[in-house]
């Protein structure tokens, strides 16, 4: 199967991560989202909001002023505006400074689960809620969360962090890549709005880690979904106490840079004081090595000026989420109730 | 007032600053002057000159040359041009070196009050003279000369230099920006070459600063002023003896980089040897911070394509200036004895 | 006689050198030709191949990854290529590697004098083998590799290197330039598939190193020559003795950037291992020169949207090249036995 084109899809009546709420204090935060600047911040009562990145008045970027009284202060003229984009203050004028030509263009803004997230459409009102991530905040289940950024388009990012095969060559040593070969029975599927591969018969790891992990040997549970637009999740159960669900909120930047936000909920038969401070370095590792693949990808992709895929069977779900976001784009989701698309095969790892 | 596009106006039927004349001595100085890339440089004579910075030959910029007999020497091959672009040498040719496909094209240059000029448009005779700068050189008044640069339109720096409202919030500390608010009257006239703002009842600056500038107290007489195609002057008159005179003559490297050579001219009670060290730095300091917004504001407005402006009537003079551009740029000057626009309002400070 | 608009002429029916054989090892090499990203490298026996830089899988530039028994191994997902382009190995897969879809694109590579080359169009079958340098290899002459990048078209290269009255102004001192001045004839011809220029009663150069060189005096034996599509030779012969062959083969890396495989063979009365060690420090001396001016002249022409040249007689080689390459792209090369263009000219030095 080969595929043309570039993998953009233009996706934005949705819910995308803008920050780690924590970390969005007093401070505008600046991004973008599908090439727009966006600023966020945080209004006297701790509500986040977020603004197009450009003053009304002399198209100054917002996210250079300041939070003052719970309104973003242009850091040229001192206009200032309210979550909901309102002119509020205009220094030196003596007349009323509400005026409709002075608003900012405002974008919906919620928090949940620890994110930050805008409606990607501005001036609209939202259709859905945020998507909710398994487990996070779950009794028993400690929660680590991480950003990083990758060059590429968001399904790159997304095949990316759902495919299997890579990781015994591009994160050898870190990851899979042992002598022995085994034979895992792959189910893939398909539904409206989502796909996911489910891995048959993958060995319990081998090692130290895989005998404190599952004292118990045997197999390992493994999914890995995509759910429309944006979200990535890869599921490994090792064992009743052994759990891990890691939740990926991807956010298109632009047509070709995507940020991740990861959002990691784990139970351990070890102590979450002692696994979580290592999550986060070993998550970064194994990205930074495949940050760097994404990137020689995207370049390599710009010069010849779009993509010339050909995937072979065991890229099990990359296509599906191309298939996926493009019939979104085109507004035809099916009805849920359709019987979903099933096609089986056996990977050698 | 909302505007809508890009600032830049293309008036190349005038003078523009390209040097202050002390710093041009025996090397070729490069420079660009709407987007044209230039090299001026002094003759023999010590009269300055600007070709056109390419080659006839092949069109390797004359600026990396050398001055040689009062010829500018192009550093591939050694062929040497007049101060009006004539061919005097070529190198290992046994003929004539002159030939007009050997010309290198020229502009006029003059250098007056400490500046060196260019006629926009080259192999044309200038229609005017430069523009002169009041009180330069006139007895009692000291000068001091200084450069800087900013991305961004002629316009957009020039509605920068004469906008009063940001002085408050961009440079809170250096400039104005206390607590005690004062209402000003400003009158605004626009005439068929030039606007400007007059400020009444703007107080004496409080503080030592002040009472050593003006020691009789009382108010400020402040004029900003823009003249065609390319004067900023902000005068301000604190007494009898405390006169501060700021020419900047603004020069479109391109449509999106301007270079400011500011003139400043002054008469203040105190010493001129002690004031005058202090000048630059602190103008610099408060350009530093125009420069970086500047550069944001550029930046903003090349991401979404255009301008997108909404002025209140605060923005004394910006409008105005983009007026009288475009006004030029038609070709069609008013009289001089056209009665002046005017419109008056209230300014809070 | 002026030219207009750019020097790039297309000809990729032709071997271009992409390496020097002996710095070609077992890690992959890439490199660009005419824009396209290729990669080089040497299979089990030690044979060089050439393969688009592009994995057809996944689109990441093959350079990445490693050779593995001979073939290259992509970094992202393992697929291993022969040198022919055949994919032979996808790792997780069960079923034969080998697919028309997924065979990466192949360039005819030859290894001959010690340079690697490679025929420009992909999947073609070479019409002519790999130009053969004189000299090279020869009893009594030592040989000395270097490869150095230039911005600007080949031609501009070409002219550069080829090209005499430079010499005196640029690389003053290195080169020529001396007080006194010879009137040296030169003898322009072209043939059909190459131009030449002969220069006839260039003294001895004087000093020491004339007098070691060339002991009885005498005249320079002295040639210029560019053979199509990529070949330069600089020939000096200053006795029976002194014999000085400057092979470059020119790489068109882009429309603007060439690479130049200098093979400088060369016999002297002087034992060769002195001199070796001092051919390539004094040729990259010179061409540090030549290199910054290429990329001032390169800046220039872009800046200004192409080329504006105005040559004289002494410009000897220069419009000659691009001539025959022109000629060359329109497919009508003349035939051999056509009497050559000759002109003859006095040349001051």
């Amino acid at each position: 199967m080969t595929t043309e084109g570039t993998s953009f899809v233009h996706l934005p009546d949705a819910w995308y991560a803008v920050a780690i709420a924590k970390t969005l204090r007093s401070t505008p935060r600046s991004s973008t989202l599908f090439g727009q600047p966006i600023v966020t911040f945080r209004d006297a009562s701790g509500r986040p909001s977020t603004l197009l990145d450009r003053c009304p008045h002399r198209n100054v970027p917002l996210s250079l002023g300041r939070v003052v009284e719970g309104r973003l202060e242009c850091a040229y003229h001192g206009w200032q505006f309210d979550g909901d984009g309102t002119c509020q203050v205009v220094p030196g004028l003596c007349r009323v400074a509400t005026s409709r030509g002075r608003t900012a263009t405002a974008f919906e803004t919620r928090e949940q689960q620890g994110l930050i997230w805008v409606w990607g459409v501005p001036n609209a009102i939202p259709t859905t809620d945020p998507p909710s991530f398994p487990h996070v905040g779950e009794a028993g289940y400690h929660t680590v969360y991480d950003v990083v950024e990758a060059q590429g388009t968001l399904h790159a990012a997304a095949e990316n962090a759902l495919d299997v095969p890579h990781t015994s060559f591009l994160h050898r040593g870190l990851f899979r890549g042992g002598k022995a070969r085994n034979e895992i029975e792959v189910v893939v599927r398909r539904f409206s709005d989502r796909c996911e591969a489910e891995y048959i018969g993958e060995p319990r790891p081998s090692g130290l880690v895989g005998r404190l992990l599952a004292p118990g040997g045997g197999e390992v549970i493994h999914f890995d979904r995509f759910i429309l637009p944006c979200l990535v999740q890869v599921e490994y159960r090792l064992s009743e106490r052994s759990h891990l669900f890691v939740n990926t909120a991807l956010t298109p930047l632009s047509r070709d840079r995507t940020r991740l936000f990861a959002v990691i909920a784990f139970r351990l038969p070890l102590p979450g004081f002692l696994v979580a401070p290592l999550v986060r370095p070993i998550a970064r590792a194994i990205f930074a090595q495949d940050a760097r693949i994404l990137r020689a990808q995207h370049e390599t992709i710009s010069r010849f000026g779009g993509e010339q895929f050909h995937s072979t069977e065991v890229d099990a779900l990359g296509p599906h989420i191309l298939h996926l976001m493009r019939q979104a784009a085109k507004g035809g989701s099916s009805t849920a109730t359709e019987e979903p698309y099933t096609r089986r095969f056996t990977l050698l790892t």
